[in-house]
């Protein structure tokens, strides 16, 4: 697709109105606090194309799955993320006529997502076909401050005509999710009233009974004036307020519409109306205007933290903070419930709230630039489901251990393709991995003995039981999984895999040697809660031991899985571009039997396990597998982007980052209309900071090993690191690092330590 | 599941009305004609649970696939077996209370199959809720004489009472398909009409425009008197005639319901009306003593060609004819369009009309039991799918040859579940070898020129081009692909499917060399019309060359796949029996990554390929593979069973045997209820014969090595062989060869040939 937004370092912006690209907009533009988020739908009607999504976080349905073939242990259910009420719906008749931007002749359209205030503007001038023009400016948000609240300034001038307008404020629960499995509806009527200036509407969840309460206030002013409510009415699901107001040419009309959406995940059932009205009466008191600011001052906060800034490239610059603003609108860590959507709050497709995206690519973002109960609260998550894993494992004829699934809403398993589904166990390995992120880090090493050792330990029992003894050749191996590479189903011995679950039981016992060095009582209690029996570490130490990993001598290469070298090896280069992507152009089983790799697999493993190899066995692995790799997964072009900066190769380092920096903005993948791709955003983010940057974390310590690509005339980031937030500024010359906290700290860049006082900054040349 | 149907030589039996087994008899007790069949659905209303099924061969839908995620080269959709227009309903309703089993007390109920001629009977005592007693006698069948013709009689008798009784006679074509994928209505109308006695309805599909259309006459006598019908009516899809008939204590009415059912498969659409008045007047001019008449006579001579009589062990008896009954009720061979539904016409399940099963299983019981134009219509069918055939083949990318579908009704693919769909491919194989079983068996060398040899061009071009060669290792390998044995998915090297591809290429190649040596002509065109080059039978001669098979040395058997000996080596006899049957009570994956096999892989091969491999090397295999085999598909137990025999492991042959002869009449996979299993009557067949019998034909020759199992007195059988007709009986002391034709024949029996002259008997000693 042609790029159609503007490059701007600030904000999206779309100007002139295509219906062809409404959907991608909708997407694009969509806003979010963590809470709730909503498409970039239009407030007033429209007959177009369009993809209706408002919704909150945690609220679920479990829709009946749908497969061809059911296969023994398939979930129930798959997990639907939930299109809820629709708050933001204006109807709006002038003279008679309906404001419809499919019908109308829009002039001077003009949408802008201006990410540095968190809000979404939109103005244009329409020509109804009765001949009245007017002109609009529409501004909405989500408020960061009262994440229950979503307020929308919505302004009408008439340009060519005195005339009335009929503006009908509405809430509509009576929705679908587009992904439904079987057209079902997913909500029931509970409540729906309307009176004076205000509406409310409660709708249930059909299953799980998840209560949603939205109430609305409604304001109208034409030229100073206000306008009183001249009707309400109800039906099923739907409730609204009708006013009628006078239109002078010149003059402007302003509505302000402000709704509180509350659900009983936060608040008793019986209490969520009165809710409701209190968090509503608030708003209404602070009003639009304050509100505003407070979200402009709260996202100058996170752009504090956050904040990547790129000269000389405005493409870049666009495309970065996009990716931060989404992530920073998607998940605000306050809540152990919630966790990150692979559409966030952009869109319905995968359904689900939690893949090992959050683990493998969201981590990095939240531990460097958030408070660290952020970051840990993405832990507690996945131990708030240990229980479910447990089950999981059960359900597939373990007798011990856990198995985190590979999509969940709740930590039951909701995917149903047996290649993934079963095999995909790999993700349990990075959930182990995230306790070493976190605690590598942040230097949090309690959280090991509070929550972290009960999650280890269950992952490595579930390894134990999933490996299998083969006494020909005296070594543990492991059959029948898919690694990240899903362009390969049903493999044995997929060296990743193989190795990470070789890590986990090593990171664990590890865990527990520390733990009892440092907290002998605490050890004794987890080892009394765990019942871990003496043969059951000595079995992972055999298995550490004995596991079996695919490699080859002659090539220097491990390999993906057995018998890779059996394959034919090829190049994508020596591909007919015509063939790409494989995934659209070559049936399933031909992609299967090739060499050629969907994401990171053996590389994945040394990204994760960077410390573990040296820079040769990473450079003989990367030549050999980058090559065939199609970065068909929006994760797979960051992680060889990090691994290419750390071996210098600048062009692919660059050219890989590339990738993704941009994806949707840019639509690369033809299929933003169904949403953003919020966890490769993150995966970007890691590209800047670990590829770029060159950051690590070994013993404690922060490593930098910037590179800035030929491109750019600088570019700069934030981290936060034990106590200290830096701003590195790399310029084709030098390192700047500012510490603009108070706290010391000491920085090895290029291996060298580099001392930076609080509130100082130190220069040092680039390499 | 207890047995609960009666022993009998000829008959099924039911005794006793047991609601929960009202839909597994609904499947055994289904009656065909090759043509058309009808589940043993009750002519009058039941309001219990029921599976109601008319079937019309060849007839079907292209539901809309129905998949959890799509994958790349899935057909758009899948061919259901249609469920079609009710033809047998009748409404009773007795002094005001309507007939019906489920609310009636049942007293005397009995339902039989009359296998020996062919029809269903059904007599039962029922009281009704006024109290009024009535005794029943259904009898019905589908014509093998006039294959459109469907005719009941069906006779009441008041017991306790004199009344009326109100008869509706009708049709209804608004049925639904049980296995639709989202509960669509296939059915369109068309024409409904109702008069005098007569009623029509003709019903088209929504898609791919069948017409059917079923014409009905109906009468009934009281007591001797003609009773005139005293109303019609017709609704969307349905028409009836109603009849009043007084009722007299211990005096009978009887319904005589005849119905002609046409399709435009068979004849002009617009002449399909007339087409039905007028078989339905023949019909009804012979009248139903007449037809059924000629119904036995017809069965007669099927028995004379096909019966296999088991005596000292009624059981077993039962169980065989019950299978070579419904493999000649399911298939007859006279249309080349048809082929054999796993379930007949006894079911939905599993969609589709032709497997591998038809080649594999099926093409050897028409081989030895009907004249050779039946099961070369078998093989003409495939011929017909060559195109698209091909068309499949690149739809999946491959620039050449022809990969048949999984399962087909028109020879477009109607699977959707990538690990069978594209990768159980082995069935190209053996619709290749079913060419050299069909030639071998029947000597007509002339089908290889005339159609035969086409298709093996076309199907060693696929493999050509299925393999790839490992220049490391100087061999061809082929990847991802799923044996026979579908508990193993995505495997590198299935040892059958190498095989059974590097066999299909030397055939291919063999009957070039005869075909150039006996028709130079005939050869000279096919190359042109094939544009065969040189280049690509000398690439299948480097193939067949250089094949890689996974062998084990020290072990001496060929390996299932490419590291098969790196799984768990268990036996079947070392699980708890608590883990069976593995496909219910494991996860698939479980499954997968076990060395448990599902059907006859490595084994399946021994048996296709038997002349080609020596007792030591089938005996190596059979004893490893065996004890790891489940049978878990009702297609395995009868190649294991033949293998067993040829081994003299005679009490492994005499179990396996078991495994599959009373499947359905017994219900042991508890799923009768869905059909019977069709497909696998086949191979309980080929147990019999190819397993006790020992029958081969190895150069034109027949050979026999029989053996009989110590449970029976004798067994005998009937095969027709170049012309002659032989029946083979076996006791526990000789073997009596009886040539029933006039064709003398020799036999070699356990090696050693014997001369049997026409309508001559000659008795060997067994061994």
């Amino acid at each position: 697709m042609k790029p159609y937004l503007k490059e701007h370092p600030w904000s999206i912006i779309e100007e002139g109105f295509d219906k062809t690209k409404h959907e991608i907009s909708e997407s694009v533009f969509s806003i979010g606090n963590g809470h709730m988020g909503q498409r970039a739908n239009f407030e007033e009607s429209y007959t177009g194309s369009s993809l209706q999504g408002s919704y909150m976080a945690g609220v679920y349905y479990p829709d009946k799955t749908r497969v061809g073939w059911w296969k023994n242990g398939y979930p129930e259910y798959f997990a639907k993320v939930l299109n809820a009420t629709n708050w933001i719906g204006l109807k709006l008749v002038i003279n008679g006529t309906e404001l419809d931007l499919n019908t109308a002749e829009v002039l001077d359209f003009t949408r802008e997502l201006n990410m540095k205030e968190g809000y979404l503007y939109r103005t244009f001038t329409a020509k109804l076909s009765n001949g009245n023009t007017i002109k609009v400016e529409a501004t909405r948000f989500v408020s960061i401050t009262m994440k229950e609240i979503g307020a929308i300034e919505y302004k009408i001038t008439p340009a060519n005509f005195d005339g009335e307008i009929d503006i009908t404020s509405y809430l509509d629960g009576d929705i679908i999710n587009s992904d439904a499995n079987y057209d079902e509806k997913f909500w029931a009527e509970v409540n729906q009233q309307a009176s004076g200036n205000e509406a409310l509407v409660t709708v249930k969840t059909k299953k799980l009974d998840f209560y949603y309460t939205s109430k609305m206030q409604t304001f109208v002013e034409t030229d100073g004036n206000i306008i009183k409510p001249n009707a309400t009415s109800t039906r099923e699901k739907y409730a609204d307020v009708t006013f009628q107001a006078p239109l002078t040419q010149g003059k402007t009309t302003v509505i302000y519409k402000y709704a509180a959406n509350v659900t009983n995940r936060d608040h008793d059932n019986d209490t969520l109306e009165a809710v409701a009205t209190s968090k509503l009466t608030d708003a209404v008191a602070i009003g639009f205007s304050a509100l505003k600011t407070a979200q402009k001052d709260a996202w100058d906060k996170k752009w504090q933290d956050s904040d990547i800034v790129i000269e000389g490239d405005v493409s870049a610059q666009q495309g970065i903070r996009f990716n931060i603003f989404q992530m920073n609108q998607t998940y605000t860590g306050e809540d152990a419930r919630l966790n990150i959507g692979p559409k966030g709050f952009t869109g319905e497709k995968y359904g689900g709230s939690t893949y090992w995206d959050t683990e493998a690519y969201c981590l990095p973002f939240y531990l460097a630039t958030a408070d660290e109960r952020i970051p840990r609260n993405l832990l507690v998550y996945r131990h708030n489901h240990l229980e479910k894993a447990k089950e999981n494992a059960k359900k597939l004829g373990f007798t011990k251990g856990a198995l985190y699934p590979m999509v969940t809403m709740n930590g039951e398993e909701s995917h149903n393709e047996w290649e993934i589904t079963f095999e995909e166990i790999h993700r349990n390995g990075a959930i182990a991995y995230a306790i070493y992120d976190y605690v590598n880090y942040t230097g949090d090493k309690d959280y090991i003995g509070e929550l972290g050792i009960e999650v280890l330990v269950e992952i490595s029992r579930f390894w134990e039981e999933r490996v299998h003894y083969v006494p020909r050749k005296d070594v543990y191996m492991m059959h029948g999984v898919t690694g990240p590479n899903e362009y390969d189903n049903n493999v044995n011995n997929n060296w990743y895999t193989n190795r990470i679950a070789s890590w986990t039981m090593s990171y664990t016992l590890e865990s527990l040697r520390d733990l009892k060095a440092s907290n002998k009582e605490l050890y004794t209690k987890w080892i009394d809660q765990l019942e871990l029996k003496p043969e059951e570490t000595t079995k992972w130490e055999s298995i550490i031991d004995k596991m079996y990993y695919p490699v080859d001598e002659a090539l220097g290469v491990f390999l993906q899985a057995d018998n890779f070298l059996d394959k034919e090896i090829m190049k994508v280069s020596d591909l007919d571009p015509k063939h790409l992507p494989l995934n659209q152009n070559w049936s399933w089983d031909r992609i299967l039997r090739s060499c050629f790799i969907k994401q990171a697999d053996v590389l994945q493993g040394m990204h994760f396990l960077n410390h573990k190899y040296d820079l040769a066995t990473i450079k003989r692995n990367f030549d050999f597998y980058e090559p065939m790799t199609v970065h068909e997964s929006s994760l797979s072009p960051c992680v060889h982007s990090i691994l290419a900066c750390q071996l210098g190769y600048q062009d692919k380092a660059y050219d890989m980052y590339l990738r993704t920096a941009r994806l949707d903005l840019d639509n690369y993948n033809n299929d933003t209309e169904d949403g953003c791709h919020i966890t490769s955003m993150a995966g970007t983010w890691m590209s800047v900071i670990q590829g770029f940057g060159g950051m690590k974390v070994i013993d404690h310590e922060l490593h930098l090993r910037p590179f800035i690509p030929g491109q750019w005339d600088s570019f700069s980031f934030k981290i936060v690191f034990r106590g200290a937030r830096l701003n590195i500024r790399v310029t084709q010359t030098q390192i700047e690092v500012t510490n603009e906290t108070a706290v010391d700290l000491d920085v090895k860049i290029f291996d060298e330590t580099v001392h930076v006082s609080g509130n100082d900054t130190v220069t040092v040349a680039t390499k």
